[in-house]
């Protein structure tokens, strides 16, 4: 199988990328080709064993699109976007990267003769806008509140559409916001969420700007790159129409993952959390999404994690080389 | 107030000309200038006192809507599309227009500095294809299984995006099936529902080509010019960030139509109508929705008949001259 990466320079198309090249594997099929495309060649998973190609290309440029259809990857994964806040203070470049990207891929599988792939589509949490029940049900409306939401929102209705028509077999993911990201702090308001855990599990402060209560919906990157893989070799026959869905995850307020620092990590960690309200984050982070009811994805087989001790644990295994706790090593 | 009709030589948009020229007002506001767009300059209104400008203008001319929006009408009427069988049937065509045009309109807005018209965007039920509950809430999801629908949906996401950054100023009308359609039967898979009506009440044979247990879901085109009536002046700060609704109408089987028929024109009228089956009419007609609960739409204000009798009461008076039935004149 043929596996193309569309930009797998992010974290996670790192990971899956790295993913495949130890296993040799996705979705259980044996992968013996991984085609690398971001903005600047992705330098990752060089140990493949397959054949092996980075690109450094734009979505927006066709010539690439042309040169990576020619080669008829097996499995396109779509994972370039412009995020969240640079498509809210840059309308232009949102709508130009991820609506007008996605459609000039779209369009060109469309053109492609006897070329129908499976096209990955990374979506998000963003389609939901408040107000919604407490626990979002899978034929719930989307009502995008950001512009970056509303071209997600608009990819998947052209995913539809063009698996509808036989152009590609589309498979849309909706991801939960991913905890804990490896890394440093960064100004996403999601930040908070990986950083109250991360900076602790490495013995350093951090700063939590919500109250406890504040619920949301999460699952590890080792879940978001097993939906990918799933994904890819899921029977789609099984979706009917409506392609997208939203992923399984962990429904938790801040007071359970501090909780959950404190049963893996113990109070000194928990101590090192600092509490300093802001209210732009706060009022953000209002708006989003608490819980979930994916009957869908799970009757599908996709599976994450089931409770916050089992995120941490990850991020233990994966990004600490399972070291535990207050190792005190630098995070790379 | 200046009104903009783009789509203004379609059925809904001279019916709603005629009607601003006729009571020289919209939604109770008095209307001084009216322009007509069409792709041929629409024919029609020509009685209305104010300033009347009509121009032949395709939307995926940028020099158009520059000179439309230089005129800063109060309130926009945006009707213009292509419709489902030819969306369905030319791709490109469909995209173009119902989309990119949709998009260009809605660009040059945000490019039109200090001017936030009121934006009326015509919508379908389209936007809804099976599964779904027998009766629909407003907060179920959009899932179009034709191109038009995508397309309308898509709109729907921008409609909300760009009210939102506050470049328009935004009411989403997702029009019931109008019935009865005036004029004669087409090749829609729609036709036959004003054509088992209009027809027998002109005296002329009708063909049924589903069977009598189909439910759906109708409003008139006087319930359909009303909507945007009233959208016109919509307190807008009432619908959030959700711009678009489905609207009231009424949910009847082909059987209940026929009852109606019966009450209003006697035995002699139904007996015009022929039964003969069409299974590709009859399949496509299976997944259209049944009925709605539109909670939202009425809380609005939106205003639609309670019954089928009205509906064909509405088409004696407003295609018929009130004549009543089988009066046996030819239809304009």
């Amino acid at each position: 199988m043929h596996v193309a990466i569309i930009g797998a320079a992010g974290m996670i198309g790192r990971k899956l990328a790295e993913r495949i090249a130890d296993t040799g594997k996705m979705g259980g099929a044996s992968v013996d080709a991984l085609t690398l495309i971001d903005v600047h060649a992705p330098n990752v998973a060089e140990h493949f064993a397959g054949t092996r190609t980075a690109l450094a290309a734009d979505l927006s440029n066709a010539g690439t699109i042309a040169g990576l259809i020619a080669q008829k990857p097996d499995v396109i994964v779509h994972l370039a976007a412009i995020v969240s806040s640079e498509a809210e203070a840059d309308l232009e470049k949102g709508y130009r990267v991820n609506l007008d990207g996605t459609r000039a891929l779209f369009e060109a599988l469309r053109h492609a003769e006897g070329y129908t792939p499976r096209l990955i589509y990374a979506s998000s949490l963003a389609v939901f806008g408040a107000p919604f029940p407490t626990r979002i049900p899978d034929d719930f409306q989307l009502t995008p509140q950001s512009s970056y939401g509303t071209q997600k929102a608009m990819g998947e209705l052209l995913l539809d559409d063009y698996s509808r028509r036989g152009f590609l077999d589309g498979v849309g993911i909706r991801f939960p916001t991913i905890c804990i990201r490896p890394g440093k702090p960064n100004k996403a308001a999601s930040s908070f969420y990986s950083s109250i855990l991360r900076e602790p599990l490495n013995g350093q402060q951090a700063v939590l700007p919500v109250s406890e209560d504040v619920r949301h919906w999460f699952a590890s990157p080792r879940a978001a790159v097993g939906f990918i893989e799933h994904g890819a070799t899921l029977n789609s026959a099984l979706l009917g129409a409506r392609r997208s869905m939203t992923m399984p995850g962990v429904s938790a307020t801040v007071a359970d993952q501090i909780e959950a620092l404190r049963v893996v990590a113990g109070d000194k960690a928990v101590a090192l959390i600092r509490r300093e309200h802001d209210p732009a984050i706060a009022s953000i982070v209002e708006s989003w999404p608490r819980d979930f009811d994916t009957a869908r994805a799970n009757q599908m087989g996709f599976r994450a994690e089931t409770s916050f001790r089992e995120i941490i644990e990850v991020y233990l295994e994966d990004e600490m080389d399972g070291q535990g706790p207050n190792a005190m090593r630098p995070v790379a």
